[in-house]
């Protein structure tokens, strides 16, 4: 692989999260699932935000989220997603932007709203999202700048991704390119309804070799094989020609590659927050660690030390200086 | 008294803060000076913003904070002030009215954007203030709902509301009304440059007796009576016909009336991470204390819970049920 101007690519939808604390009762009131992402449209998300609580405003998307994070671990990173040219896409941009990380894609001046993300973070610090795609549908193939692409060592992209239509083929336009150019192309599977809608597709994606690092949660993983048992689901990712990684909360996370599995134990912390971010964050550090040349388990690591962070407090994307903290924990980066 | 609609009215600049991390050198080389509130146009918003880290968008403007943190104790509470009908306006008058304060305040449809407050927050958990008045500074008499005013136990003034011109009118129609309906009118001095700015107007009011409660931390008192001495300022605001609140960041706080002073220990904090907003929240659990008819130490104990909840995290305003605290630290309220 000749050498990158960029460690990391990520593609993905481009939100805003708009975030406040309910109770479950709200959950109950408004027909919610816990933990889940639905999609909602623009007249539902109006009403869901006039009957929610006090909310913060902050930039997030998933890759974007995974791709600051590997930013604040030292990585030379980039994000192709579309906003809209009101205040919310302005924020976006500012925001990813002064995170260092390179973004080109041209603004939506017209259409919907910029995408919004309504977070409900439960006392027990998890997190139920509901999504406006808005401005973030627009992205199409002619967005996806070839070769920011094919300068890239790794290709990043969300299975959330799917859901806007025209994005599939800016997600095709990518793999291809990043394949030809001989780099690396990861996805992860967001949300278990997410491949609930795209099992067949995501499945294909891998068994054709377009995809070589796969990332999922448990429930992520259950979904993709249909099955309630863990280790079958397993056994079937370590049957595929990917490097799997599963990340299982305060289990740690499990690296499964040519038939066998390596677990490494989650990071201690002391008081669990929000979730929000806390798959976006291992992706960061896993991805870092890959792009640093680091073995599987310090790349684990560096995905447990950027979740233990973001769970820590308010929001998906890290607040502290992750190679810092890397260097107090002792973790290599 | 007769009783009333509302336990508490603020009037104040309805701001959205625009919260973002910095380091010392960051302030160094933007040329602020650390801990101070300071005015800035449009234009310098602009260029202080793109040099600015990621930054979370959340509702505050300090006489807001202080009744949202009265609501959150359980007052009646109302709140008067002005933003556009823009994106940041929208977001504010949701959390506003989400916090179960009255706000019926006509939003402006023209001129500057909703006001904005570009928070730095130093690893030392110090705040410092950029703030661009925007529409805030269209606030005038007509605003002023004489009813709800009337209706009101108890009217607090932010100092800040000297800087927008017309918005001093508004106070003064405001106070008169409270005064003529037998209600309390209360002040924070807001900031020591804001004393420095209107030191003889603010004076001028307490002597006229305008104001019955006066908040003021050490730095605005310093800055009242012009002296370095903290007991040659005390001993100057006992001898004013008002109820003075002083309050000592980890000292504790000194409610000064008569002649009299009493001390009232700070509320024991964990870690404190960001202490934009504690005065404002001093004030709610001060005023609450007082509209529920509580002794002035009791008052102050509140005062003291507000603001440690809201300097444990980042943001002005309370993240929790401040009355389910109270009852949990067995606080009287």
């Amino acid at each position: 692989m000749s050498s990158c101007r960029f460690d990391v690519l990520g593609l993905g939808n481009a939100i805003v999260d708009v975030i406040s604390q309910a109770d479950d009762a709200f959950l109950l009131a408004q027909g919610l699932r816990k933990g889940a992402m639905r999609l909602i449209d623009e007249s539902c998300a109006d009403a869901l935000y006039a009957a929610m609580g006090p909310a913060a405003f902050v930039s997030g998307g998933s890759a974007a989220n995974t791709i600051i994070g590997a930013a604040s671990l030292g990585c030379a990173a980039a994000f192709i997603g579309k906003v809209k040219s009101d205040e919310a896409g302005a924020a976006f941009v500012h925001d990813i932007r002064a995170a260092k990380v390179s973004y080109t894609t041209g603004l939506a001046e017209d259409g919907p709203a910029t995408a919004r993300c309504l977070v409900l973070v439960t006392p027990d610090a998890q997190r139920t999202m509901n999504t406006f795609l808005g401005a973030s549908q627009n992205l199409t193939e002619a967005d996806v700048d070839e070769e920011m692409v094919a300068q890239s060592a790794i290709v990043y992209l969300e299975g959330y991704l799917w859901d806007p239509p025209a994005a599939k083929a800016a997600f095709v336009k990518a793999a291809k390119i990043a394949r030809g150019a001989g780099r690396k192309v990861a996805l992860t599977l967001s949300d278990s309804f997410c491949v609930d809608r795209y099992r067949s597709e995501f499945l294909g994606l891998m068994r054709a070799g377009a995809i070589e690092i796969l990332f999922a949660n448990e429930s992520e993983l259950h979904s993709l094989y249909q099955t309630a048992d863990f280790e079958t689901a397993v056994a079937q990712l370590g049957a595929e020609k990917v490097l799997g990684v599963v990340t299982r909360s305060e289990k740690g996370s499990l690296i499964v590659t040519n038939g066998e599995a390596l677990a490494v134990p989650a990071f201690p912390v002391e008081q669990v927050i929000d979730t929000t971010g806390a798959g976006d964050l291992f992706a960061a550090g896993f991805l870092a660690g890959l792009c640093k040349h680091k073995p599987l388990a310090t790349c684990a690591q560096l995905g447990a030390l950027a979740a233990a962070e973001v769970i820590q407090h308010i929001g998906a994307r890290p607040l502290a200086d992750l190679r810092q903290l890397a260097a107090q924990t002792g973790v290599a980066i």
